[in-house]
């Protein structure tokens, strides 16, 4: 999956993923009237708004960009309908040649980090016959307990050509409260990257895993330090734009030939039509907003290399 | 919510939940096969198999227990019609009575963290009014991100009166790869029960907190341990029964007064049938065997005060 991933990351010249993470106070007025008028001020009518809004946006990123990263969170809270409108936008995004990183931050102990694989990345069986539920193309994972909660994962790469990015350092505020305290002289996330790449290699596709890492944009020096450490690792990296992260800092994520990590940005492009830098588009041409972003954001990581 | 918790225990003298988690090789073959007829040997037909499962296993346990723990990654591997499946188990074993700590094992950083909490705790907003997901009782959270990534969750135990339990020492046996590594001389598991304990002391239901911990019964010395300095916080302790823990281990989880913890049991009560010890039952009465199998877990546990 990992070079399938790099391969499209170099026709588009694009190292980017665009975070589906809506909210609703992101979508305009027009759309969520119109969906509660159809379903109501309901969870379906919001599951149809972030819907609508959700094709609208891919439908006017899809050819600039290589992956998209729908954050599950925002869907699981409107239960159900929510839920139905991860996997369409899933399909969606697919049917686009997209490919779809589920920010699911699952894990768990090994028999139940199966189903969860199953359910995101591979297949369960029944009556004889494999069904995909979410199937997803990659998912974050949550590395607490250990290697018999990501293993399951790494299997489902293998089986079913997938991917997984492992957190490592996460990008919020409080990420060092446990990630950097020191053991044996080195961070925690440190000893979690040991251990990805150790899963890593149970997962090579060419030079790089598919067992990647996730490394937040919002700490610049441990990015140099976590490229220098894992050469195999591919990085998703969050933070980048309304997080604080800039260019300048992310450049430290990729190798010498600009290989090695995907950045991504939400709110910055989901709901650039908020920005005033793109208030010229309005409400109503939201979409053209974010590709205007989906543009900016790869001219300005393009500017660093 | 805690306290609710503590009432029912005493009302059923068993500190115990029975965990949901129903892998389609636990249920008898007449279940399956009536519910692939009626909706085929697919996600709808499984999901609809483990509902009629788990229906007849609380039909027959809801009167000796205080909590059930459906695991929803059992149900999440089945897509759409599991997690319907899901909800629709959350809100019987609720109109049984019964607490329902949802096994999501949710955490990312604060604003997805806020939706999670929403969706599995509280309530999304919606038009201006309130609109309730899954509705648990309570919820497992893990904690890798620190507090902005839990702080969420512990918001929602205050403003909808709710429970969470923390990830502190998971019963795996990969648990200690990170969990176990000494900082400052202690181990993390313990940094995250400090951490546990200052974001339970915002959430006090009485004397004790509605921020609980998982502390794994498959690491007794761990778990005493941990109850002595954590006075105040609720156990759920996985792993009593096929993971190993023993009514004698558990004891180290429960205060003086015998109150502290609830111990969750999940294939050796909802696939109690297929035991040797129970199977005077047969296929056709699994739900009479996780009656048993219950009434002998409580006597086991009872055993040991």
């Amino acid at each position: 999956m990992i070079q399938k991933l790099i391969r499209k990351i170099r026709e588009t010249g694009a190292p980017i993923c665009a975070g589906l993470d809506p909210m609703l106070s992101y979508i305009p007025e027009h759309i969520t009237k119109k969906a509660f008028e159809e379903k109501g001020a309901t969870p379906e009518g919001a599951a149809e708004a972030v819907w609508q809004f959700n094709k609208a946006i891919i439908d006017a990123v899809w050819d600039l960009i290589p992956s998209v990263k729908p954050q599950i969170a925002m869907y699981e809270q409107f239960g159900i309908p929510g839920l139905t409108v991860y996997e369409k936008t899933v399909r969606y995004c697919q049917e686009k040649g997209l490919i779809v990183i589920g920010d699911a931050k699952r894990g768990d102990i090994g028999s139940t980090s199966a189903a969860y694989a199953a359910g995101h990345l591979g297949a369960v069986q029944i009556g004889g016959k494999e069904f995909t539920a979410f199937g997803t193309d990659m998912v974050t994972v949550n590395p607490y307990l250990g290697t018999d909660g990501v293993k399951p994962f790494v299997d489902a790469c293998n089986q079913y050509d997938k991917g997984i990015f492992v957190l490592v350092k996460t990008s919020n505020p409080s990420s060092g409260e446990f990630q950097d305290r020191l053991i044996d002289g080195k961070p925690l996330y440190e000893h979690v990257a040991d251990k990805v790449m150790e899963w890593g290699a149970m997962s090579m596709d060419g030079e790089w895993s598919n067992v990647g890492a996730v490394v937040g944009a919002t700490y610049p020096e441990m990015i140099s330090r976590l490229r220098n450490i894992m050469p195999h690792t591919f990085f998703l990296v969050p933070g980048y734009g309304a997080q604080g992260g800039t260019a300048e800092d992310l450049k430290r994520a990729f190798d010498k030939d600009g290989i090695g990590a995907v950045v991504n940005s939400s709110r910055g492009i989901i709901a650039a039509w908020k920005k005033d830098s793109y208030s010229q588009f309005g409400a109503e041409n939201f979409a053209q907003a974010s590709r205007q972003a989906v543009i900016d954001m790869i001219k300005d990581i393009q500017s660093v290399f």
